[in-house]
């Protein structure tokens, strides 16, 4: 099945704490994440950049076979998104240095023709009411997940709940969870926002793994564990592009079920695992579906019971 | 096989985040350990109590098939170790209220004659130079693995190092670890400990699960995920007890190897879930096998892959 996703396009510069500093690295949202469902299904990103846009970084995307960019506007006059972050020791938090939003201020870009008849949307983060109207031009969506963040949790919450009532699933970070709902238990959490009405919610925590809560069951996953972590810009959202595209291809009435989702978190705990292997896009770029099976394979070894 | 263990009989009082405090609970590291692992095989406790002792917690040890106090010395005019504790709200943390030594600061009780051809020995935390004297007690173990904490990593490093050098394996904390090798990345951790003996290290991380690096492969589990913690207390303990217990009991002269323990991972994984459902062993205690299958079951379909 087709994947539509939505999200941001940013310039980033990364501070790990290694003391390295890389600058005016491809990112954002919409692109980590439809780079790393390519590597399953045809994933169709829809996201707006300046004129200040690179051609290499258009190229690089180029690269992935089954990346559509066909939704991505080059908007005249406009600026493109940076964001700039600095990581902590544990790398698993930050500080944002600097953000310009540019062309995220401005009117969200048109959903082309083409791609009005995809069958499985992911709405990554931005505010809740641009998820919600781009969502709407689907209304015949087989399976709709959303992610957010803290920002929207504090400033946006009435909408936010809103689009949880008309979405089948949603991804968050652990400390998100606990923001929107007060509990820190990640399962109590999970249960308090399938009252709002998705089918599931896939909590992140990040090197620790994620947990699913489902209207019909519950499953915990490890991260895949690497000593390997050069940046982990992306990972949330390489993870989710994993899970989604997996869940695309794989199709089917069964789409969104316990079993297929939880099927499907593996194959995003593997994609993330590759992507905080570099800075922006190195790694996916270096990769082959080849070596997504192997890892798979090795990781679905490691996590073995009995 | 059967498995000895030497650890501390304690008398708790511990305060949880909801504003409960229990007082005169029975704990201590040898207590939990040995009531876990006797689910799975025959656990010798050796440890020591002072004349203080209450009788229903010798009653309550008893009640453990599997569990053989023969090994338990209540000593006239000595005092029981006592220990206090108070959870901090993400129960993960807590603050120790008082640690009253008692017995702990005289000299180790003896291992009974019947107890010396245990073939497993599990050194449950207490000073290296203890743990070592204990060890050296069965020179014909199939198997030996210790327990630590940050206390004498600070204090005792020198011969804790010297016990690695003679143990085949090591379960410690994810921050001990860090203390311990200076490297938090937990795999490059494990691997540091790795190089001064032993053949694997089980490295806890509370309610996000365990990591395994071992000579032979590496490996990760989640832990249960549950909405229902009453009491993290012990849970470690019992982890290395349901992991120890499951090792002894598959015996076999594939004791230790990369398969073996990832398995028993599991098991140690189920015995922490429930103990952390209770104070002290009241959720053991009111358990069979039959529930402790149960939950591995339901536990390895939470985490299956594909």
């Amino acid at each position: 099945m087709s994947l539509i996703v939505t999200g941001t396009i940013g310039i980033d510069t990364i501070e790990t704490p290694s003391g390295e500093r890389r600058e005016d690295l491809l990112g954002g949202s919409g692109v980590y994440f439809a780079a790393a469902a390519s590597f399953y299904t045809q994933a169709r990103l829809v996201a707006a950049v300046g004129d200040d846009f690179p051609q290499e970084f258009l190229d690089s995307l180029n690269d992935f076979e089954g990346l559509d960019i066909a939704g991505l506007e080059v908007r005249k006059g406009s600026k493109t998104f940076r964001w700039g972050g600095k990581y902590h020791e544990d790398m698993d938090h930050r500080d944002t240095l600097f953000t310009d939003l540019g062309v995220l201020e401005e009117a969200p870009p048109p959903v082309p023709e083409a791609f009005k008849d995809s069958s499985v949307v992911f709405l990554a983060n931005s505010h809740p009411m641009v998820q919600l109207n781009m969502l709407e031009q689907f209304p015949d969506a087989k399976l709709s997940v959303a992610d957010t963040m803290d920002l929207w949790i504090t400033i946006a919450k009435p909408e936010l709940t809103n689009l949880l009532s008309k979405v089948d699933g949603l991804v968050l970070n652990f400390d998100e969870a606990e923001q929107f709902t007060g509990h820190r238990n990640p399962v109590t959490a999970g249960r308090h926002l399938l009252e709002l009405g998705p089918r599931f919610v896939v909590i992140k925590k990040g090197e620790h793994g994620c947990i699913l809560v489902h209207k019909d069951g519950i499953c915990a996953l490890p991260a895949y564990p690497t000593e390997d972590v050069v940046d982990p810009t992306g990972a949330g959202d390489t993870f989710a592009g994993g899970l989604m595209g997996r869940l695309a291809a794989a199709g089917g009435h069964d789409l969104g079920s316990f079993g297929s989702v939880r099927e499907a978190l593996a194959h995003g705990t593997v994609m993330a695992s590759f992507n905080v292997e570099s800075f922006s896009l190195e790694k996916l770029r270096s990769i082959s579906r080849k070596d997504v099976h192997a890892r798979f394979d090795e990781y679905a070894d490691m996590v073995k019971i009995g």
